[in-house]
């Protein structure tokens, strides 16, 4: 009998599965930087360099061949950049500077990281892809392992510290049934991808992770957080079977999205573009609640024209020709920078000029992206009676929202903010003053309320939606909306998580906009609880003194609701 | 008849001045990069900068010696730091590559800034001292006037883009009577100093303050924030009058703090160090209301030990031995490192590890410092009755709460918490069930609340503790302390403001802590309103829609009851 060993952590995609655990290759320990090699082995090494570049990036271009969709392209990429000119010239100069392959490799990707780190946007998001072809080439120049996903002959529970993109893009969900990770937040990437995947995840489980041996059978409850071994085989099936049912009955579900006396909470999809946008409403989606219009400003050079950003956004417009489309403007800021605007360099991004902000100060911006929406609506030939929604991201004061509310009117716009700054909340009924609607952004809210990084993995246990504190200004957000008569939507990440869904729409949220992928499951919760339900399950959360606790007591309540 | 100017600021020493605009010397341009000179100029260039940096540091060191106490020692410092051999021997080096001596000084300086800055903590500090030294070099290699204070021959409102700590070190308040400052923020060095010299003080005005030329009388309202030409002198000169008036009846109240009734509130000093408890204790403060312990942990190699704490801490208590003392621990993170700690970079270094967050990580530092606060009550033989409170800063929930509080109680210690993240407010009511006594601090509050930071002068507009989302949260804590009977604080600068501290104690707030300077202006303005009065101001403020109509709907009433 093993001893029994539990470890909480921070749930992020729901589900209960029982296998052996099994670790991801460890990343390689980075070569000792004073090694020297001989002058007249400076070609041998040139060439065993050529040689691990050339197998990673043929494994990698395999492994592509194999894989679907954005999985496929993830690695294709990856491998492309594995065999790039530019770093390897880099590394052959360090190389001809008399230093081993592997010391090579480490200062040249070291070199591009850091240049694509300053260069910030889209290419700050390389870096854990230049990370990781590192550690793969200096693994194979050693003769071991590629870091990642190891080979497995059968069902397994995968556990890592912290997961690149190429190791989870072909991750097989039949293999790896579930995910743990020692470090990472909710919104990691290990969290996104396993989202994606629909693969059970927990991740931020810290240090006592480590102490779980490989071919331990392992019980982990990603709905709770708690990973242990030891547990009663049976028992643990049934666990399994239990939860397997329920995820039948989501994939069985088919919307829209009601409460079970049948009352209508709209469920929406979070989108970039067009094609995700045609992919939302395929599925269950009744709309769009959360259209992030980053994509054509961040790689332009110069700020796109009305008539470019218009075709843009029309072609979200045209994959929804009927129903609610609710556009964010602008929201870039010095740790997403605009080639064209010139931000200055911020101590802290997060708490700096973004958002509406940039948008006030850069004459004009505001205005030309509201005119390409209306132009859009034009292009698109959409029903005058197709509701499109604007709003504006890191509204703060009543004074930011009468700006922007007269811009929206100026052009027949309905007008909004997103609820993500803790002022905007405690100020929600004089801003629903000049605004139609507003939308919580649960992500930034818990950021700034909770004064702990959301991407911080040390801080991870305070930025969590379930916080008593945030649901609070959540609430007083929802208490203003009835006031008002304005709708309360919310679209950050607790809007995917059922259990919290119903507290939302227990406080009196109509509408909840999130990944598509993650709506069946919300929608087949709500179907099954009453709006009494809800709001029973809305003081329970509220009156909790700690996340932890409010999480535990709704899901009991759903659990006893489910079972009536 | 000059045309009519008016241009905004925000107010951050309260006065009311009328005199001639003058212009601080504007920094140097910055030499151009390219310029090059001939290999025979160079020891002559070399022997020009020599000549250049004594001339500066003679200057300052004459400065030095026509000033007193901490205005002295900042002016001998900078001087001292002109001749450093560090950045001498990088110019000097430059210099010898064959640029001039100002692309030589330029560069040289910057390589230090540069490394100060990534340094942190006090070199940090240290970075806008060299940029003065590198401006005042450049300056004098140009045969332009050293920038920074002009030499002017009567009373003058002084105008700038922003100050550097050299300028206003030896600033004379009876010929500079107002500073209005394009840049900075109401926690800007330039506010800062203002507050320590006592002169009206206005910040932030924008790019509109430079339209005004100089010689232009100019009638400066640091009460309301309006700063304007073409005034009638008269009225000028009766509104400069009625302020005096007020200063001079400030000037002579002496304590304690109480309403117009005589209900006590305490008014209790920030310090830093057993020097400025002990210069507190010589003017109206009632006792400390923040001592910060950082002083003693940043500039260390290794953790103080318990004994050295300990020491350093019993300065302080002797300074007030029978009055409250209330020490907050400390309160470092990713800008404010610990030579000793290894603190990882962050990407928002206000939103990360810090706090009470750092003392959890490190094992043993939180429970160490408490260890010393009580030796120090032992030290210091300090009677059983006088109060020694103890707060942890960056509380953001009630398991942080719980924890701190176990620790004070083990070492019989009084348990309190700052307030100064939103979640800390909001769950205000549950913190008390586990605490003492809080302590808001309205610098972070006000940050975290708005999401702006609080050194961003882009931002000031926002970080102002007027604003009625910051109030909403303050006023929140104080019904729980009524609720609990657990007395609520302030010690951030808004207990500096006089008007803003009636509107806090009309909130409930028993005891407001600030510069020791700023007392007296609180005090006298307290003494002459009643409770009663105090609700109302609170009242209109927390309805206000934005900061400025709160500040000018308060100020409108207190001016009313002065009247009565």
């Amino acid at each position: 009998m093993p001893e029994e060993l539990t470890v909480k952590a921070a749930p992020v995609v729901p589900g209960v599965r029982y296998a052996p655990a099994v670790w991801a290759n460890p990343r390689p320990a980075l070569p000792d930087d004073n090694a020297t090699i001989a002058a007249e082995d400076v070609d041998a090494e040139v060439e065993r360099f050529r040689a691990a570049t050339t197998a990673v990036s043929e494994r990698l271009a395999a492994r592509a061949g194999r894989a679907e969709g954005s999985a496929a392209e993830v690695l294709l990429a990856t491998s492309k950049l594995t065999l790039d000119r530019g770093w390897h010239r880099a590394a052959v100069k360090e190389i001809k500077a008399r230093v081993p392959a592997e010391v090579g490799v480490a200062r040249a990707i070291d070199k591009f990281v850091e240049m694509f780190r300053a260069a910030g946007g889209v290419m700050a998001e390389r870096t854990t892809d230049l990370e990781d072809i590192r550690d793969r080439v200096i693994a194979h120049l050693r003769g071991e392992e590629e870091p990642g996903l190891p080979t497995v002959d059968g069902p397994c529970v995968l556990l890592a510290e912290d997961l690149a993109p190429a190791d989870t893009a072909t991750l097989d969900p039949a293999l790896f049934t579930a995910m743990v990770t020692v470090l990472g937040g909710p919104t990691s990437h290990t969290a996104i991808i396993a989202r994606q995947l629909g693969v059970p995840c927990c991740v931020a489980a810290g240090a006592a992770l480590r102490e779980i041996p490989a071919g331990e059978p392992l019980l982990v409850d990603c709905i709770t957080g708690v990973v242990r071994t030891g547990a009663d085989p049976e028992r643990a099936r049934e666990a399994v079977a239990e939860d397997l049912r329920l995820a039948e009955f989501t994939a069985a579900w088919r919307g829209p999205g009601r409460t079970a006396e049948g009352e209508p909470v709209q469920l929406l999809a979070n989108v970039g573009d067009g094609n995700a946008a045609r992919a939302a409403a395929e599925g269950v989606a009744e709309g769009v609640g959360l259209f992030r219009t980053e994509l054509c400003f961040l790689s332009a050079a110069t700020e796109p024209s009305v008539e470019n950003q218009a075709e843009i956004y029309a072609k979200v417009l045209r994959a929804f020709p009927e129903d609610k489309v609710v556009i964010r403007t602008l929201d870039a800021g010095s740790d997403k920078p605009l080639a064209f605007a010139n931000l200055a360099d911020e101590e802290n991004p997060a708490l700096g000029v973004r958002g509406l902000r940039i948008s006030r100060s850069s004459s004009g911006l505001m205005e030309r992206q509201l005119d390409a929406i209306a132009r859009a609506r034009e292009i698109a030939e959409r029903a005058p009676e197709a509701p499109i929604w604007v709003m504006a991201p890191m509204v703060a004061t009543l004074e930011e929202a009468t700006w922007f509310a007269g811009l929206c009117r100026d052009r027949g716009l309905t007008a909004g903010a997103m609820i993500e700054i803790p002022a905007a909340a405690l100020m929600s009924h004089d801003l629903m003053k000049v605004l139609d609607f507003v939308s919580i952004g649960t992500n930034d809210l818990t950021q700034y309320a909770m004064a702990a990084d959301r991407l911080s993995p040390a801080l991870a246990y305070l930025t969590d939606p379930w916080q008593p504190a945030v649901l609070r200004l959540i609430d007083m957000t929802c208490r203003s909306g009835a006031d008002m008569d304005v709708p309360v939507g919310v679209c950050g990440e607790a809007a995917a998580d059922p259990a919290l869904a119903c507290v939302l729409v227990g406080m009196g949220v109509a509408s909840l906009s999130a990944a598509a992928t993650a709506l069946p499951g919300v929608g087949a919760q709500l179907g099954v609880v009453t709006r009494e339900q809800c709001r029973a399950a809305a003081r329970l959360a509220l009156d909790a003194p700690d996340a932890e606790a409010a999480r535990t007591a709704v899901r009991e309540l759903l659990a006893e609701a489910a079972a009536d």
